[in-house]
């Protein structure tokens, strides 16, 4: 029998890491031997527990530690972190170190650093000469980078649960279902963005076409112009149908408030595309004077942040369009490093992409009128996600609603 | 090779009659000749076509008209429905004419009776003395009554486009996506129930429990209130949690404006349930005192006709509950004899079974999150039912608030 | 402050216990204070807790008390239970105690009993004359009966989790999706379906309708006549569409071998509905030589135990279907009473209504293509249910050739 | 008013045209006078009839025109095509015609061409020197290009219904749902690919990461193998998890064989992009023997055209991935152009931007468990589209028995 010392820290009990971990020992066909406990016996106290873990072969006792170091747990007798040189550029050394997005600590030299900007799905590399450790990606690895290989002196900071009450995102990964009720909640986020808005963390929208054309985009023009929107994270579609409903009147072909319910011809949206092209993009086409309405406009005005990133569906497309996907990643990953509070809404695929690069630390909100695109996006343990099944166009009418509100009793209450 | 001539009148070409009658003899394995076309010229104009159609067997030729019937075919030379009696209560005689919902007419003594009370999957009864035809179901027939067997003499009046242009419910089996702008159609949907309510004819609400749990219950009660509601079919369980609600301020255990999120006990409706157990019914629990608010409280005091059918998912049940399911269909059918409008919310079960029983000529809307629903309510050709996928809460929210504004602007206009 | 002691006992660790005991409290507003813990040094010791808990109102406390009883925290000072005598037939006293379907005792004069037939949403009787606790429902409380009422002396057997480690059962509320492989899954159900078949417990088989539309049918026969089945619960419709499908070789009007993808009429359901009703009911169908084949001719030939349970949306209905809602849930109760493995296939309405009178400890299995019923029935904290996401044709395919192979080698392992 | 005189020909009849062109003069708010029709006496026989148009204004009428245009509708008095010089690389010129799938005719100096390789949402390139058309997108037209604007000399062939009756392709928009048997129309797929085997056209799979993941890769490998497949594209999802299966025996670090039910790591899949990666690529990783099996592998060893596109959600991506979008669709349209039969398994995205580029006359057929992308893929007019919902693994295992049998049965009767 092969066996190691772990150590576990902090509101282990009621954040539920230790049954987790060993819960995982004992999944992980492991064994393990409770070699003390301290538990803390008030609700502010921090816990300590001392676990052997034991398995039938070394590669057995491996993998569960590694396993169990995703619950923050530490190997007792500590050891500088392995580094290995990347062998080429865009691929790195055996073995490297696969991160989360939770906050991430590298022992370097016998001493802790953290890992900067922590994502899903990345390596870790070390600059010994300015004492700094941060994820890099498969894109951006260059030959000798030196990157972390193995599990040993890594440690990650576990999601615990929040000690106030009143935050509706430190429900980790909850899924507000569509037979709920979603008026206090929506109130809820209201506060949130007002909060945002104030402070320095910026607030991201990521938006698919649907938003258009449920009729929401006067919800989303109303937000932006009211300051609660510093970064659209969107593909072409979303607009290419703003602008045609801007320029046109329609959406999909329709004149949204006319024909109610009649589907007709689709050439406009290609007229649109053909317009801002001519016009050189949609800046120029705002700036021309051709383009007056609509959330690309409002974004152009209010000078939001705006990225749209090309896929292999798109018509055109809108010369803004970033449409090299790696380049599109890593334009991502530089706008959202500032982001305090996400609101995804109509997509899933976008959604994804960008959840999938997001520090688990960002308040995240995914709104979709089909469950299983909200299941997905807060189906993963490594969030603050906060889910809503419901229809995007009373959603946001709602939400602006909650807005003005809140700052209609801010001014009467100064 | 046998053949039979049929005829076809009407506005056969834009409804797409002619075209579907000779779409089903090629897929049915038959073949036709058109004898006659006459095509109205102008758009007012009735059209008529008469066709003579071949099969392989007589079985084939028989088992295809029966077909072509539905579309409002007639063959040529007319005879009288041929009749036979019931072997015993509750038995159709063999080879028995099975109904749809549409408007239909009997042959008989060479005059045509209509039959009155058309739905779905019945048979038809003939009372020779009174000059009537009816539809009949199994729990309904007596030994020895006149029963119609075969196709002969039995003419179905086919589903045709409204001429009108502003009717929502012409459009037949249309059903609204989540991706579509709502706000037009909801006024729509406002003004024909104000329409309803000023005519004579009834306005029919099936909802689902998810109506109190969404939190829209004060918006239906708003409805009833202001008089759109004539009668409810429901089950049990809306009743239990629209009562659990009034009694305890909570849904499925849950305090709707306070805990927001969290999930807790369900002893709650149980208890409700014996609440209303103990003071014999949700009327007299009206009448005594304790029950003073919700859905059932407002039928009760504005004598809304209520009918809740039970079903084995029931707890309880509440005595109002009939827990016969042929009595519960017995009632459903007498009850919705003069309906005018019907809304279906939130509920596949009781809608299916309500459609079901419906006149083909009630206009249907239907209002479901779950796409597949709407779906199934929506995809037969026998209605004219709008559909529409929302989220149940803000769609009532917005139903009464458009509500509101018509009968202010008709004060206005006064 | 108000405050009460409570204890835990068992694996309160490793099965979640203790954390999630903690977790109620915080949530429901209360505050603990660890006063004693044991942690079981090795897997199989168990462990203890002994904790005070406070909250700011004694109304406060004994709803959080309630909470944490579910979870089998006992209270450290025991006493009897509380009786109080139903005030009338139909009617439990206030404040009667709301059973879940785990295992519980009762502690009367000093000693505990073990409630029978444990379900869901239940009161407890106590009958002093024979010492004996059994779990009653509205509809059989009568007047007089003592009724446990608070929850002084009601004792709750957490669900904890299996050691061994190959049962897939063991595995609460687990639910395979669609994006999963289901080979080594439906070996395993095999499996459990043969030993079951051997040993003295019932195999319980609650069935839609879509069993028969998707062409099932000759699996589920198979199953039948392999001794795999011993009772079937499912609604009028099944027993319908199989019923045609075997005289008419059609279901829902379409032959399933012929006209694969066309729709046609749907009398044949009517038809058949007849010739069951003019032949006396299902039994004496096949007893003439009427019904030759299909699922109800199995079960008549094999002696299954067949319940069809009534609902509006029946058309006949046939002969043996139970229309009232009441006493067709008192026969699912008598007779789930030995089932040790229940298949939920193909319907959320008769899956949902048998669910929630199995007792805790039943082996559950729910299929279905929807993933939302499959959530739905294994979304419940209280059972040992394994969802699958998947077409039930080709799951009953696999499933049937997977017991052939388990057959033929248990013969040549003889 | 204004009017204008169109002609149809063809099946108008039984192929619906005739009404729906006369429906969407009516719904387009304009009139019609039937001038003439000729309605073919023998189903053989081609139709014809000739259609005053009338509307309010001039651009109501080019509105109405333009829609019956899709539906084959010629105006009467025949001239040329119009056109104009793009102004810019990139750019259209105003007006553009936009091309539907189907195949269509422009008539330049008094000669009808027929425009190449037909596609969604392209304008038409005249190239006067070489008498040819030829679709163009954006990307693709180039300053001084001739581009056919206006409708004037465009004749879109209609969708017209086959004759035979044995093509399960036929149906246009055909959705089976998962409640109908499946196996006769599987047996009809593996003829429509046996055929295809043996024709000059290729076989088309559009493939999702589900196909590795519900263990469906063995099958696909299987169909590769029998050469029953010509091109694949996908996305680098697919490849990952196929190759950390081939590497690691894991899909999303799941061992499909042990695991069975437990999710642990996903380190694999990023382990496996560095393998391929530092091998430099997929084929190079065959040759070096590193890559041994999987879909991956056959694709190399059969020489099956392989064409992964990126995405945004791309983790690495693998060296064979096309990143830029515009390069990604260009490559799509020149690998479909011989494409007879297109199945699309397991992925919305890919499926409709491939379905986007495909011709109209490409026999299509699109399988998932999710009804909604099902319903989505079929629901455009403008194909022959059959869906199939269900699950992915057992319809390819299906699929690839039936593939068996039929090589057998061929050499039997050989």
């Amino acid at each position: 029998m092969f066996s190691e010392t772990i150590e576990l820290r902090g509101h282990i009990i009621d954040s539920l890491i230790l049954p987790k971990v060993l819960d995982e020992i004992l999944k992980g066909g492991g064994n393990f031997k409770i070699a003390q406990v301290k538990i803390g016996q008030q609700r502010a106290d921090q816990s300590f527990a001392r676990i052997e873990v034991s398995a039938e072969s070394s590669d057995a006792l491996d993998d569960l530690i590694l396993r169990l170091r995703q619950h923050g747990a530490e190997v007792a007798e500590k050891g500088d972190a392995q580094l290995a040189a990347a062998p080429a550029d865009g691929i790195f050394p055996n073995d490297f170190y696969v991160t989360t997005n939770r906050q991430t600590f590298v022992r370097i030299a016998g001493k802790e650093l953290e890992v900067r900007a922590p994502m899903l799905d990345s390596a870790i590399m070390i600059d010994r000469s300015k004492e700094r450790a941060s994820t890099v990606r498969f894109a951006d690895v260059r030959k000798e980078m030196e990157i972390v290989v193995g599990h040993q002196g890594v440690r990650v900071v576990p999601a615990q649960r929040a000690t106030s009450g009143t935050d509706v995102f430190q429900l980790l990964n909850t899924n507000i279902s569509a037979e709920r009720p979603k008026g206090v909640l929506i109130r809820e986020i209201a506060r949130e963005l007002e909060e945002a808005r104030k402070s320095s963390g910026k607030i991201l929208i990521v938006a698919g076409a649907s938003v258009v054309h449920t009729g929401a985009a006067e919800y989303l023009v109303e937000m932006i112009n009211g300051g609660y929107v510093d970064l659209i994270i969107s593909g072409n579609a979303l607009a290419v149908y703003d602008i045609e409903n801007a320029l046109f009147g329609t959406a999909l072909g329709l004149n949204l408030e006319r024909d109610g319910l009649s589907e007709s011809g689709h050439e406009n949206h290609l007229r649109a595309i053909n317009v801002v092209r001519a016009a050189g993009g949609i800046a120029r086409a705002v700036e021309a004077g051709t383009l007056t309405r609509g959330i690309m406009h409002a974004c152009v005005k209010q000078k939001v942040d705006l990225l749209l990133t090309g896929s292999i569906r798109d018509d055109g497309p809108l010369p803004e369009v970033v449409t090299d996907s790696m380049e599109a990643q890593r334009l991502i990953r530089e706008k959202i490093e500032d982001v305090r509070l996400a609101l995804l809404m109509g997509t899933m695929f976008h959604s994804i992409a960008v959840a999938n690069l997001l520090p688990g630390n960002v308040k995240t909100l995914a709104v979709d009128i089909n469950p299983a695109v909200v299941a997905k996006l807060t189906d993963q343990q490594t969030f603050r996600a906060l889910g809503l099944v419901t229809d995007i166009e009373p959603f946001m009418r709602e939400l602006t609603e909650c807005l003005k509100t809140l700052r209609k009793d801010a001014k009467i209450s100064r």
